[in-house]
């Protein structure tokens, strides 16, 4: 094996055999290949209930030792608590819009309103109220929790959730001397598959999207698909280790998951989404 | 701690404190509880360039070790070149309509008809085909593929990918002894966000689903969000490793995931997926 331009080559006769009009070579980006010798991923247990004012990268910190390149993922229910990013239901009144909703979903409209209030733009309204936040992100009912807080109280996603994520970031640096990776996430239904599945809706340290423009497959073709939301498959696996109850492990750390270069486009422009603009035509 | 009827009880001062109005406990259901110590994940390397006729759950056996219980994540495209579900563009004659949607997406019409051929209902035709294939997956251009092989051949998406599972789960218990789960990944868009992630199209040894429906939440709430599609966060983090290229490494294993209880039907119906209906409304 020998290494030219940034590629590795892997000559092998077999190919060479059954493919003579292709370069006898098994083409890989030295850049965008990682150490994947093992990825380690482990829960950290046995963090208190958080609360408002909690010092929730002290907390962590306290329980898991960090190495230099670790991503860290945390629930962003636990981190608008630790924020006071709550609400009492008691406190809020409903709109009549809010009140003509919650009719239909027989939801609270206390509830409802919570969720227009975190909402920039409402995308469908039933069966449930799915719509877009101030980050970018889009979910069912703006991601707005009731469950894991006492009784009559909601749970909002955090307002600036890449500021959150570099904010952890920069206090678990402080604290321990290390440079991590960050990822604030949030459990989303998909289309077409039933189920939920952890999404990334903040990352700091890291690009979103692993970018493979201009890379080139194991038979030499340049790739047509050229990107990979890889925050959100570490927010999904993160979230399968954390449990939708929580099971008390709302913070996943994973080592050695190497690094890669991309963008963080991670929100489609409202022109170029065409499942958004069906529901928007439909509305 | 004391453990009561499949509770673990963990009582903390500071939550009756404050929250005198709620049972002061904290409540983790013993048997959805995975022994989560740490989680291992392993790309499988070594692995040649698969071919029509290679005995795939062989070539991986003998690189790496497996124990009862782990989860191998194989690419699709991987499984079918070993099954040769593969076609030669030249052998493809394309219909009026495959004619007529390649002309708009300008792309080859053998490889739309392909895409035609592999689907059962088309759900849109431009900018691309987005369409559903037999196992009820749905995917854009029915998940043929034309990387990673020869110019002018495309790779279909295994007919039945739960039999692939099943039959590469039953070849590894034969060839090793060892139970493991298996799940067939492909790579897809989302809604909403750009990027593709890993999903599960096949899988055996497991539930699809993880069903939390009955669990209770920190607070003691019933849980209303009861379903978290594992199978998919595992198959996206799995795709994180292989990389979109496959970087030579089209299997993974996850170790030490623990089991849950749940159901299969990852799929939608038909009448309860909203975004579908949207999509046969426009059309």
């Amino acid at each position: 094996m020998n290494s030219f331009s940034g590629f590795r080559v892997n000559e092998r006769s077999r190919i060479e055999n059954t493919l003579s009009h292709l370069p006898c070579t098994y083409l890989i980006r030295d850049d965008v290949q990682p150490p994947f010798m093992h990825i380690r991923v482990e829960g950290v247990r046995g963090l208190p209930l958080i609360q408002q004012g909690d010092d929730l990268p002290a907390l962590i910190s306290e329980r898991i030792e960090f190495s230099d390149g670790d991503i860290l993922c945390i629930a962003s229910s636990v981190y608008s608590k630790a924020k006071g990013y709550t609400k009492r239901l008691t406190e809020i009144t409903p709109t009549p819009r809010a009140l003509r909703i919650a009719e239909r979903t027989r939801e609270d409209p206390r509830f409802i309103q919570a969720v227009l209030d975190a909402s920039t733009e409402v995308l469908l309204e039933y069966p449930f109220v799915l719509s877009e936040v101030p980050s970018g992100h889009i979910g069912v009912r703006a991601g707005v929790d009731q469950s894991n807080i006492e009784n009559g109280m909601v749970i909002f996603l955090p307002p600036d959730p890449m500021a959150a994520a570099a904010e952890v970031r920069e206090d678990i640096r402080r604290l321990t001397g290390q440079s991590i990776g960050v990822i604030i996430t949030d459990t989303c239904g998909r289309s077409f598959r039933r189920g939920q599945t952890g999404h990334a809706i903040g990352w700091s340290g890291m690009t979103a999207i692993r970018d493979f423009r201009g890379d080139i497959d194991l038979f030499g073709h340049v790739l047509k698909i050229t990107e990979e939301a890889v925050v959100d498959e570490i927010a999904g696996f993160a979230n399968f280790v954390m449990g939708e109850s929580n099971n008390g492990v709302p913070a996943v750390v994973f080592r050695n998951c190497g690094n890669w270069e991309g963008h963080d486009n991670l929100y489609f422009r409202k022109e170029e989404d065409i499942l958004r603009k069906l529901l928007e035509d439909s509305g």
